[in-house]
């Protein structure tokens, strides 16, 4: 690995595309772009460009062309696997989409919104709460993420049982090839059934295909009603069995069904140490309900959990009688996030496996802790109604933290290993960026493999477009 | 153009490929997979195979590709756009998929079933049925078509306001590419965003990249409720305007807003000579609002149009007392595409524009008709809901089919016109095929058409699946 340097001649040019702001090469000014959220990785870059306009953009892109440099397109750089961090080949440049972060168009008669690709995420849900619209992507990163990179990570979250993943949300992007060239992929059309739907190509794509400049979103008419519960179960089989009915309890009206192992209490009440517990049992669930229209969600819900209550699935139940009691409720599911973060370094997953085999691999996963690597935490909780499971393991206290993260790998190989055996995905949503990608790529069909090759060098000849990441880094000398 | 043949040697080893009943190459046994159901198209092939395995469809591609064959996938053949029939290049094989027709799993703890690619979408959804579930992929031709072949097209329907595309009811999909390769892409999992997303490239590329010989479908809970109510408004506008209020007021319980312009009623006759329009009014609209849980549509339906009433955006309503009502109101809207089938050669257009300027479009194609083409009659209906318009016109009754046809060009040719300069797609749903290719290929950006023949040329780098179709045609010689 050595760490390349950029001509004078090279430099200047890179500065004049971007203009007097636009460009950071110095250490101080480039460290905010080379961390990551988690603090758990750090990378290199020759600088950070941060265009201002579409048009800037392909300039920068036609400049590293020109002069064989990686592409590190970044966002908001919220994300979990190193995506938007060149922690590899170090021979590239970050293109930040910060400035480029003007709402477009709100166009709420058809239910659209366009934006840069700059745009944080809270920013494109308040527009569109602005004119009675729902924009329903929502995850805890949402103050600062940037919705071109929700779009280039396919993210997840809270409401994608409801609403789908952003890459059911999005209905046209706006990217910069690799070549410079822009293609332009807005429609406004809810139906347009013309050819490859190229849009498809990078979304998910994590950057390694182009740099999305713009997208044009799906809106939904804003709930009006709202009913929240938590709920007290003996088990997670319980909490799977609850799902599938509540699916139909609810007519698909359920905007969340989050599952929180009882251990998890522990972490909220490190943020907020007045968090009580709202019910007693080994397995918590947070359930919402929501509708744009006057519809009696109430008496659904009362029913639903009636029968559940009844029939021993559900041992103990709180209906939210206000909104600042529904508050509360997510406080607990946002705590545990926060508290976790709190203690450091722990060994975070992301897992999916089909929703019925959700409790096995909570058992496989729980025993194997702690059979093989006492005195570490399991954490379980996660979107149970998609079948995505965030089991993360913190270490002992006294655990020295280099200690900490050698032993946190195995863990996380032995962690991989169980989801795999269960024809589960090592990503449900948080992607594979660096962290992941030998992991990935070992696990898949050579066919499988050779497909992705096959687009990537289509697409992406020089193999400029965020080297490193998802694909096994392919180093470029100027 | 040339029509080819097979030497014995090549037809000897497709005939072993597929064994004793799995080859046709006479005229006769070959003819009913080379019309379509439209009547207007007829194409050529050197032989149809007819693999009853995946693994023969694999020996089958193999073969093709060594002999430089080009490969027509064919479904149900129930295609709008020659997708699966020959009309150019005559140097092809048709591969059906009728005999690989089997459910191979309904798995309704999870939502979701796995079925081969020949299953007719009738049996699909009869499937789903059995275990109280939903497919609600909806479409007039669903008692023949193949759920490979709606993958393949990325198939709409009259459910996709509530439900979406093809595309959106895919988990998983399992291809054979051109090099005979098995790409297996079922998972089970609702949520896995590891890398690109490849079942997307096959999903709508009309069999150009590859042959779908399996699919992974959502499911979801089986309505127990349904409300259905036929509308009279004043105008498109109006009907434009009284949807956006009800996606609201129905808590995006709608799974269908059909418009349909009165003139249509008498096309619904020919069918049934019975049928009497439900109310009195310019421009119909069949709503329909379902549920899987015991929520009082009607409560909601019956305030939402009394409020529209009142304002006198509504003119006309009636709800439907009982199942059999309900059904007599689809009958007109299922009336109306049977009976123009009757009338013989017609335009027939797919269009697609943004809600808000259906009527713009409505207004002007029916004005380019009247005064450029006296004596066609134009029929509109539609997916309101989803933009999508089919704009049809019926030549006058006495005039001579092959007149009729010539003038039906220069028709369909001023109809995408008026729908390309109100940034619209003159494809909704019914896909490009090789009635569309090229003024679909004419009317898109340099950059999107060098994607396009980027992908092709990446994963079809002999050009055999499906020559002709979507991208021009490149004759291959064997």
């Amino acid at each position: 690995m050595t760490m390349h340097a950029l001509s004078p001649d090279a430099l200047g040019a890179l500065q004049d595309a971007v203009g007097h702001n636009g460009m950071t090469a110095d250490a101080v000014g480039m460290a905010k772009y080379l961390g990551d959220w988690s603090g758990d990785h750090h990378g290199a870059a020759l600088a950070v460009l941060r265009p201002a306009s579409v048009a800037e953009v392909q300039a920068v892109v036609r400049l590293c062309a020109s002069l064989g440099l990686g592409i590190i397109p970044q966002g908001g750089n919220t994300g979990l696997v190193a995506g938007a961090i060149d922690i590899e080949t170090q021979n590239s440049v970050v293109i930040s989409l910060e400035r480029l972060n003007a709402i477009r168009r709100v166009d709420a008669d058809n239910f659209v919104l366009q934006a840069d690709a700059g745009c944080i995420l809270q920013t494109v849900k308040d527009a569109a709460d602005a004119q009675d619209c729902l924009f329903p992507l929502a995850l805890g990163a949402q103050g600062s993420c940037q919705i071109g990179g929700n779009a280039a990570s396919n993210a997840g979250g809270i409401n994608v049982l409801r609403y789908g993943m952003a890459r059911d949300l999005i209905l046209g992007l706006e990217v910069v090839l690799p070549d410079g060239e822009l293609w332009d992929g807005f429609s406004g059309l809810r139906k347009n059934n013309t050819g490859y739907d190229l849009k498809q190509l990078f979304i998910g794509s994590e950057g390694t295909l182009g740099i999305i400049t713009g997208v044009e979103l799906k809106l939904f008419p804003k709930p009006v009603r709202t009913e929240t519960a938590y709920l007290g179960l003996a088990s997670f089989e319980a909490a799977v069995a609850l799902f599938r009915q509540a699916r139909r309890a609810s007519a698909d009206l359920m905007s969340a069904f989050e599952i929180i192992g009882s251990e998890c209490m522990a972490l909220a009440r490190l943020i907020d140490a007045n968090i009580v517990s709202p019910v007693e049992a080994p397995v918590h669930v947070l359930i919402e309900l929501s509708a744009s229209a006057a519809i009696d969600l109430r008496t659904l819900l009362v029913d639903f959990l009636g029968e559940a209550m009844e029939s021993g699935q559900v041992i103990d139940a709180v209906l939210a009688e206000s909104g600042a009691q529904a508050k509360s409720f997510w406080a607990i599911r946002e705590g545990l996030v926060e508290g976790q973060a709190k203690r450091g370094y722990h060994v975070r997953t992301d897992l999916s496996v089909r929703i019925s085999d959700i409790p096995a691999l909570i058992d496989q996963a729980r025993r194997f802790v702690a059979l093989e690597h006492q005195g570490w935490l399991p954490l379980v909780y996660g979107h149970a109604g998609d079948g995505n499971i965030h089991f993360n393991v913190l270490p002992p206290e006294a655990l020295d933290e280099r200690e900490a993260r050698a032993r946190g790998a195995d863990i996380t190989a032995g962690l991989y290993r169980i989801v795999h055996a269960l024809g589960g995905s090592i990503s449900a949503e948080h992607g594979i960026g660096r962290t992941r990608h030998r992991t990935f790529m070992a696990g898949l069909a050579p066919v499988h493999r050779r497909l992705i090759g096959t687009l990537k060098s289509a697409l992406d000849p020089q193999g400029l477009m965020n080297p490193g990441c998802l694909l096994p880094a392919t180093e470029t000398v100027p």
